[in-house]
């Protein structure tokens, strides 16, 4: 079975699915089982550590595979992209207030450009900085993102494309977790689709099983948008964006009360990272979009792309 | 052309469509209009004027159509409901924490029972109060809602009623102004659709002519989702419910400084309420949801739905 688009023709794959490239849990395993299931994978460049980014490419061994980046973050470190278009990647996908120069490098060493935005005035400037895929994520979606919802934001932008940049792909991010998210993508105007949580949910994903435990028990209702994860870390993002996650009692008790968690950090900071690495989700946060109410396991990567475009296809054929 | 499903079936509907039922705006010419459409035409109840409901259900003369309130506002107003039960509504449709005992009035009237909800949580008291339709509301919706999308609370709640109430129907509402939102809502589980911005944007809808202005020139990047207008109008909404609406300066000055507006309440109150009747859209706030970037004119409510059905289908025969 396969759903031809026109973003498996552009980049000669079988299935118009790309994994988001989440920070820490998208690393060369998962890129690379994406990508040998017949999608696009990416690795999370994340917040830029070099050593730890090769490494993930060394890890994809053979596996054509591409890379995404935090824009506002990578531009802090610009040798990084260089390092990495020097791997000749599948794609270079960029999201959260990209600099026009890193745009530039990218399409002049003849790497696709894959931009996400998360309104329809970021789209009208990746459209300028020349992106050959736009991807529109709503805020439903886990991780950093912003506000417009993937059901409203997806159709406003291929309206947007169909008037101003006809050849440019589009995708929708942001809820998609089965093969009626695919679907629904589709008859939105997308070319295709970025998966995270579900693919987040896979076992190649870097994941603390505790953290993977806590999302498959929950309901979408159980996430909200915040920065106090952000706040916690010292990482420095633009005010626009929040990142989703599980709610826990370090939300419960810091939302809303950011300036005296700021007075706090010092303290906490440690604390919370260590919870992290230790799979303590009362403090660390697992960070999840609000599909993990449809995530009911862990499974490969391969087995998890291969069921989405089933289900789609079934959907897409019984209704004609 | 038609698209059938289960609401077409069990309420004998010809297209799967429901006006949202919006306060003020969906009076009795919107409500005739969608079901002599083929759709499902409701009147919308408001915060319970029993004169006002009464004048819209002569309005929509002997077309059915049903009726929808404001549960918590209703419950206040309990003689209200009565009312309209004796004009034989084709449908009640009940949202914003409705009392089990309102529930089970119209479930005793032999009344089909609409039950809009915003979480999966909430899902499963409409399970409990035996409604026939469940809508799950996504927060891209206008005017009030929640936090949830459309795009993982309709999948969400389509498997929630699999399991436990399989003859339960369930249709989606935020974000869905044209046929590819019909499509994708049906892509992702839903029977039918409930429809709010792009009917406002109606001949027949009762709106002030600026409101409509402010609505086609705006993009969905333009909207907020904030109390502060329920605050100035002294509207009494549970503290989790908030209205999308277009931004303006009035939300701009006291979105997040709800604190200084209430004390400043009682000399912007009447000044907002007239600025409404008005249409100054610069105090005002225009009720609108993300789909407002979708939404080109204004046009008869009838050719709304035609148009909606015709493209929905083109989309879904496409993908054979």
């Amino acid at each position: 079975m396969a759903i031809s688009t026109r973003l498996t023709q552009r980049f000669g794959i079988e299935h118009p699915i790309i994994n988001a490239p989440m920070a820490f849990a998208a690393g060369g395993e998962l890129a690379a089982a994406v990508s040998a299931a017949g999608g696009l994978g990416l690795i999370g460049g994340g917040y830029g550590d070099p050593a730890w980014v090769e490494a993930q490419f060394d890890r994809a061994g053979n596996t054509p595979v591409g890379c995404g980046f935090i824009g506002w973050s990578l531009a802090e470190n610009p040798g990084l992209l260089d390092r990495v278009l020097a791997r000749a990647p599948r794609a270079i996908f960029l999201s959260f207030e990209t600099p026009d120069r890193l745009a530039a490098t990218v399409r002049d060493a003849g790497v696709p450009l894959i931009h996400q935005v998360q309104t329809v005035e970021d789209a009208r400037r990746a459209i300028d900085q020349g992106a050959d895929v736009i991807v529109a994520q709503g805020a439903e979606a886990g991780g950093h993102g912003e506000k417009r919802a993937t059901m409203t934001l997806v159709p406003e932008v291929a309206d947007l494309l169909a008037a101003n940049a006809p050849d440019t792909l589009l995708c929708a991010a942001g809820g998609i977790a089965d093969g009626r998210g695919v679907a629904a993508s589709l008859m939105l105007g997308a070319d295709g689709v970025v998966v995270g949580s579900r693919l987040w949910a896979s076992n190649e994903a870097q994941v603390h099983p505790n953290m993977h435990r806590a999302a498959i028990d929950a309901s979408g209702d159980a996430t909200i948008r915040s920065q106090v994860m952000d706040i916690v870390r010292g990482k420095l993002w633009p005010e626009r964006f929040t990142a989703r996650v599980l709610r826990n009692g370090f939300t419960d008790e810091f939302h809303g009360r950011e300036d005296t968690l700021r007075d706090q950090g010092d303290r906490l900071g440690p604390a919370w990272t260590q919870a992290w690495a230790d799979g303590d989700v009362s403090l660390a946060n697992t960070f999840v979009g609000e599909a993990t109410g449809l995530i009911r396991g862990i499974e490969p990567a391969g087995k998890i792309v291969a069921d989405m475009i089933e289900q789609a296809e079934g959907l897409l054929t019984r209704h004609r």
